[in-house]
């Protein structure tokens, strides 16, 4: 039911996943008759579908404290609900983001040691798409988080964009060892030393991001908001440009209309694509953009379902112990460094 | 004598800045044979340049302590002198840039209670230009060095890009006064309630910097460095992918002829004006970009004469005692906040 066109986007974007090739099963929580009026000009789907009646929907503007209140029997509670109960393999909604963080937390808990999930974007690059992490959920990191957000975006970046074992780089304001604040100096010490599945190659820089060095860039929250949406907004102002340029003068637009084709591909290249995962859940939960259209809601299911089939939930838990196991809490560890 | 291109580009810089009407003298330090063999095909500016000569040249990877240490009498270390002695206005170097800031830090000092200097960018926007700092030099800031930055951000947009009044944003990862950090919430605080030259509006996002929001985005030298860089590297990767497109067929490659002239000119618009000053030192020194041509290094000349002209350091000097006046010091704040 979320998102800026609720039914009458989900329900086609379920449509496209299909004809895209996926081979998945649809449970819809919402407002039955709004449902079925989306569905009934889908009769390609019908099978695939099935309808699950909730009571209410949250709103756009309603808080995460309460959502988590009063959001029981909703579409997205029940949504989230379905995972939790095995019935769905993961939940896909573009509702309101605090509402969903909050009640996918309570509702199929963390995993062991985090306290709130991780946001994670693909960020598209000319090797492929890098992935970000904490885009804006985990303001202050210590050491010990952004060694969780290299274990989750690796696990991230195997699953959905397919690398072997991806390469991680912890983002500094420079390359060398002494570089940059203690936590991020900590971190980089620890994921040097410690075996987990993926390749540290150490600190990256903001324009290793869009240049595509590694697979996975990790960084605070705080840090990670100010770059992608300092990058969103490049894009946007990018894209004003090339307008502004290509309506400036006669010779310009028929330049422009020559080149159309290759102009409109370079724009699909450079779109990110939608839907986030909550990280660090016992379960997938996927945001997709409010805004999407059918096209970009398919592309956040497909996500899912690329989750959902891969060894991604069980990676975290693996490297998350293995972690745990080879270093002190992280209470323990300032005691030990006082100690050495 | 610094950067790629040593007095090869400096002396066409100086004559370029003289050509687009800077009324100004020049002081080039350096060696007299190289810096004379330069000024040889640039009869133009004769008398309007003196030479002094200096014993050495500070190499590109010397580090800021040998700087220090060695540097009496090289050409970089005679230029900064020539400021604090008063024969100069402002000193305009495209050297080492750790060398320049330690030499310019000793001999010029800093004004009171600054630790280092700050680095500034002029981003450019649809609406002209935003300043962000510090994009680099501090990497933790209290609230207080924050509050420094929107003072010396203020009255760099100020004499540099005309503003009256600057508009001032605390970069932030949301709007509301609850988010972000202690650090960021406490500036934000102290800005709200301080009277100074400068109009502060409160937080701002990543996309504000691109979308010219504000006159001046504030923030600290680990998140501003990021953002730099990711910006530059995205700005890169849309220019290589502009390339790419219009290379990608023949109707794409006829309508880029046929837009040359619209896309050169937003080729020039996306350029960041080369040149940064050193905020918070007593005097004026502008880095110039390494790698910058004579057109970039006159941008530079420009940018150091404008800020000479300006009422820049006593502004700065002006703020920075009120905010003194006006707030206990920084290790004072942590007891007024427990005695409140």
């Amino acid at each position: 039911m979320g998102g800026d066109h609720g039914p009458s986007v989900v329900a086609p974007g379920v449509a496209r996943a299909v004809k895209d090739g996926l081979a998945a099963r649809f449970l819809l929580h919402g407002d039955p008759a709004a449902l079925e009026a989306a569905l009934a000009r889908l009769p390609t789907i019908a099978g695939r579908v099935e309808i699950r009646p909730a009571e209410r929907v949250i709103g756009a503007d309603e808080k995460p404290a309460q959502a988590m209140r009063r959001g029981k029997g909703s579409s997205m509670w029940n949504a989230v609900e379905s995972v939790k109960a095995g019935e769905a393999a993961a939940c896909v909604s573009a509702g309101n983001t605090g509402a969903l963080m909050a009640i996918s937390k309570l509702a199929l808990r963390m995993t062991s040691g985090m306290e709130r999930p991780a946001l994670v974007v693909s960020w598209p690059t000319p090797r492929g798409h890098t992935a970000v992490l904490d885009v804006g959920a985990n303001i202050s990191c210590d050491a010990r988080r952004l060694v969780e957000f290299a274990i989750m975006g690796a696990a991230f970046h195997h699953a959905v964009h397919g690398s072997r074992r991806a390469t991680v780089g912890l983002l500094n304001v420079g390359s060398e060892d002494e570089k940059g604040h203690e936590e991020v100096r900590e971190a980089n010490r620890i994921l040097r030393e410690m075996t987990l599945e993926l390749d540290y190659v150490g600190f990256v820089e903001g324009d290793d991001i869009p240049k595509g060095s590694v697979d996975v860039v990790v960084t605070d929250g705080f840090t990670g908001n100010v770059a992608l949406k300092t990058g969103e907004g490049l894009a946007r102002y990018f894209r004003g440009e090339l307008r502004r340029t290509f309506s400036s003068g006669p010779f310009a637009q028929l330049g422009a209309a020559i080149a159309s084709t290759a102009l409109r591909r370079m724009a699909e290249r450079l779109d990110a694509p939608n839907g986030g995962p909550f990280l660090g859940l016992n379960g997938i939960v996927v945001k997709s953009h409010g805004g999407a259209d059918a096209r970009g809601f398919a592309t956040a299911i497909r996500l899912a379902a690329g989750l959902a089939t891969s060894d991604f939930v069980a990676q975290i838990d693996r490297n998350l112990r293995a972690m745990t196991a080879a270093m002190p809490t992280t209470n323990d560890m300032a005691g030990e460094r006082t100690k050495a």
